[in-house]
């Protein structure tokens, strides 16, 4: 009843976040009864995706340039430099448009009990970033997690030490949650209140 | 921000049932940082399965052979023959252990407001089979909803016409749910009353 290329499809899915057993079941039973274009399509898009998507060299963003759009773009207002935890959180504070300065993102957050230290997360490479001439002001927009502030945390100490202007988005964004998840206008806020 | 092949691969995920824009970026974003051999995994077995699992010519599940294991199973009791909608419900009908006939899986159930007809979900297909030599019961195991229901109702009118002895799963199984979600004892149960 389960064949083999059946039952490594779902074991695949599996691999994408959020999805259990009973949903990778339902997602290929799915595209092989209702969608198998849709099926060949991803598997095409997949494979292109991973051989042209890279990371900019600048600011650690998807893109499959050398450098990224937003980097390369002249209209932005390089003085200052947001620094966030994932390229998805960029894209969140991009979707406020209320953002104009340049970002560089972290390969993630501080956890030193998961064994994830300042190398593993690139704060090297950030502080070359940040101390380059032009930049003014390194905003802080790792979330508002416990690790998310103790990383915001040694950043800032790290950064002031070296003589660099640190802000910390405003306390607009509620304890406890994840930028990805918070509505556009609160983001928006905590940027123009930024302390 | 976003280059072409990341947008492609994230329309692309939007394909997966139950996958919305927030959560296709998330999946996309999460294989480009953390798991692009996952991301290649899923590429090549997508592909696999597309060209290697195709439909039982008996029963009408997925399979790589011609006939599924299933319908190739001496010690299954050929006597009796089970219509259920897709193959996850086949799925969720052999997880609780306690049916050993042959199945019949539907192309979908009836719905003449959105124009799905007897011939889309095969029913010709299936009046043959239960008019087969050896069938002596048909257990139709569609889901309990309205379509489902709609379904089960012109079945079973159409095989009694032809001296078929119907059956349907006992309403142990809660109205308007479907199968795949109701938990394995409530669908034993339903399996032995039914009527
Ligand atoms: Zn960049
Ligand atoms: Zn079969």
């Amino acid at each position: 009843m389960s064949p083999g290329a059946l039952d490594g499809l779902v074991e695949a899915l599996r691999r994408l976040p959020g999805v259990g057993p009973k949903s990778a079941m339902r997602m290929a039973y799915h595209l092989l009864q209702h969608d198998r274009d849709g099926a060949r399509l991803l598997a095409q898009t997949l494979e292109t995706a991973m051989s042209a998507v890279r990371h900019c060299q600048r600011c650690n963003t998807f893109t499959e340039d050398e450098i990224c759009a937003t980097c390369r773009d002249p209209e932005r207002d390089a003085a200052l430099l947001c620094v966030v935890e994932t390229a998805a959180d960029q894209a969140a504070i991009e979707r406020t448009g209320s953002y104009r300065g340049l970002y560089f993102v972290l390969q993630g957050k501080l956890s030193p009990l998961d064994g994830i230290g300042p190398h593993d997360i690139g704060l090297s490479r950030l502080y070359a970033r940040a101390g380059e001439e032009g930049v003014r002001e390194v905003i802080l927009a790792t979330n508002f997690t416990a690790e998310g502030e103790a990383t915001a945390h040694v950043l800032s100490e790290t950064l002031k030490s070296r003589g660099v202007v640190v802000t910390r988005l405003a306390r607009g964004v509620p304890a406890g949650s994840e930028l990805e998840y918070v509505d556009l206008g609160t983001i928006a806020h905590a940027l123009v209140d930024r302390r």
